[in-house]
């Protein structure tokens, strides 16, 4: 009757159990690292993000004029956001700060494969280092969650690059280069034909010629960073080293494996200031970045506060879904319960009982609340994949018996009531024959 | 710089565990008792809204017409949504139909003590059953989420009703009387003054010795349901049974300390069709409904579905929240950190190799990624909430050794380097003492 709004989607239970598995990978690498949860609002101001992008962004936004007048947009990112808080009370809060939260965002976007106009990231994010050691454990952060998930070496890669380095090559060409726009043509090298590449570049101000053998460089330097202070001179060493520093953090921190120099990689967004980078599928499969990160030393300046660095990244769960899919190791999702307690005959406060006390020892416990037969209920119990099933019958009870039937085997038992659960913690057929 | 938009909230890490704690509560108990996650979109069609609750609804949504000229809003609640979920892909879901789901909902309101404009709830539904089983599991699954948070029955107290029971009742006075008008009445009889409550049945149709008459009544079958056949003859009959089913059930399932048989409670929303229940604090301190649930027999069908008999109930965070405050429950939401692995000189590589091996054993670690020295690091490791800390210093490991600091007691004690972690699953500094 009513249908779905196009580029939003709806979560049935085993999917959802899957992408939980997903959020509890990210979220729990985070808690590990010392990350700690927030909470942020669905809605900002538009000027917010007007203000960072232009009036362009606008067309891209959730926009509206609320019934109080005011401009709002349900929030493309939480950059700006967590950059808000960080103001508000900045002060007051321990530095590092190392914030996380997993949330839904929106975009009108024409949905395709991995985008849709609503979407999670887990958002984790430190304010407050400068040193590379920060940069690194946002690398680590993410590749274990990514390990967690059962992904490997060979699954993913890290390309690894510095908005400084690049900024430092292009001015080495022209110092009156447009950079944003320079960077943004970059940024879009893999996406369009190197024509259109190339002809980004020129409107930067690049020449065609420079614009070749800035390509020639970015491979070369790939390889040999050495290569890029010999051409474009020392004002770009402090921004090679920091990048060596971070690969050198993330070596310590045992991710190097996944960590590849990719001087190509730029990241869009204008707000990015040292390291960046954008996880890929290392088959290719997946074409597109799985998600990306990078510092941005300037935001919370800009946005009122204190000097502050900051350096975080935000998987996504759309394309972080299609990557586990390709590698083979997305959850099936299918339901696990402990226990089913089938009710044969007028036994409800017996069976509840017995529920009761194997939840209150931490189990996932159902019992029959729609007043169904003997077969329907185990056919239910299979359905939800219960793993042992308590039978409490009328006549077992008149012996003062339940039956203990094992799921998977068949087999079964009868137990005296007072016995079940008894002291098990996690009593099962096993316990009993 | 930019200000959050009133009725929003931004929620940093102490207040965001403690509410943390409160939705895993929740959703601990919907899980143990079998109910299984769905995700849903933030935006629906405004029309869903308005078919349901008439125009006058739109003015207390967040509605807008998005880039493609459709009418859409922020959902302000989940009930419309899920019997969607249930109409698109019902006939392939095993019944019952258990879900639960925690989300923000957005409604344009005054924001006053909890109230906000937006807010969370985590909603509890089943799907398929017309048992009195079935409401009792929704009391049940509410009351172990109250009490896992540590309220007591001293705290909190689930107010049951019967809409069908209030029903034939007042249609007992007038059958022309508009029942949804007088039940909305009923709904508001605590919060208005008692002349406007008697205004508002006036208004459906009562004569005022009949809603004094009425008033009677519903404090007369609080105390004994009989009283109402009585009055309001065989035809309520049905329903007063099955509400003592209901509270006959919750008997069963542990949980009718927590019950308490009030006629006067309604629910305002149109949809509700049997059992309805407001949970209240025991006190009165907080005086307004903390959250409530109930039957909605027909809203699937409303739907284009089949028939199918739901019950649920939506705890929501603001009032929970004011509730678990009031009775001295609420977490403190400090944080709880296992390892602080402090460095001491150039020593990354073993610090990060001891923290990542402690993290493989599950533990919530940090390692200095700021550059900061020795008493600084000690009084972030303070901060944070660390149990232990392990030192790595140039000179210990000159000696091939740590020293494992207790936070608590002060006390410390040098271990090989070696032997850390080592053979234990969480070592201590009592395992070295």
């Amino acid at each position: 009757m009513y249908d779905r709004i196009k580029g939003f989607r709806d979560f049935y239970p085993d999917e959802m159990a899957a992408r939980r598995e997903m959020f509890d990978a990210l979220e729990g690498s985070a808690r590990q690292h010392g990350f700690r949860e927030i909470g942020t609002p669905s809605l900002e101001r538009t000027q917010m993000y007007v203000d960072k992008s232009g009036e362009g962004i606008v067309e891209e936004l959730y926009s509206f004029t609320d019934q109080g007048g005011r401009e709002v947009a349900l929030i493309p990112e939480l950059t700006p956001t967590v950059a808000r808080l960080v103001v508000d009370r900045g002060q007051a809060l321990t530095k590092p700060i190392k914030w996380y939260s997993t949330r839904p965002f929106w975009r009108y976007e024409e949905p395709q494969q991995g985008r849709f106009r609503e979407f999670y990231q887990t958002n984790i994010d430190i304010f407050g280092s400068s040193e590379p050691d920060a940069d690194a454990e946002i690398l680590a952060v993410a590749a274990d969650a990514l390990t967690e998930l059962g992904l490997t070496a060979e699954d993913f890669e890290f390309r690894v690059s510095h908005r400084d380095v690049l900024s430092g090559v292009l001015s080495a060409f022209d110092a009156d280069l447009d950079l944003p726009a320079a960077i943004r043509a970059v940024d879009k090298r893999e996406d369009v034909p190197e024509r259109e590449y190339h002809d980004l570049l020129a409107d930067a101000g690049l020449t065609y010629d420079d614009a070749a053998q800035f390509d020639d460089l970015l491979d070369a330097g790939s390889d040999d960073l050495d290569e890029l202070i010999s051409f474009a001179g020392d004002h770009v060493e402090p921004a090679v080293e920091n990048l060596r520093a971070v690969l050198a953090a993330a070596d310590d921190f045992g991710v190097s494996e996944y960590c590849t120099l990719s001087l190509e990689t730029a990241r869009g967004l204008d707000y990015y200031t040292g390291t960046v980078f954008e996880c890929f599928d290392s088959t290719g499969e997946v074409s597109r970045s799985v998600f990306g990160g990078g510092r941005y030393d300037d935001l919370v300046e800009s946005f009122g506060g204190p000097p502050t660095p900051a350096v975080g990244v935000a998987p996504g769960d759309a394309t972080l879904a299609l990557l586990c899919q390709r590698a083979g190791v997305w959850p099936d999702g299918e339901p696990i319960t402990d226990y089913y307690v089938l009710q044969a005959g007028e036994v409800r406060d017996v069976a509840a009982g017995i529920a009761r006390e194997l939840r209150s020892r931490g189990h996932v416990v159902e019992t029959d609340v729609a007043d169904r037969g003997f077969g329907a209920q185990l056919e239910y119990a299979d359905t939800i994949g219960a793993e042992t099933v308590v039978i409490v019958g009328e006549r077992d009870l008149e012996n003062e018996e339940v039956t203990i039937k094992d799921m998977e085997s068949g087999e079964q038992t009868q137990v005296p009531v007072e016995e079940f659960p008894g002291e098990h913690d996690r009593p099962t057929y096993g316990d009993f024959e």
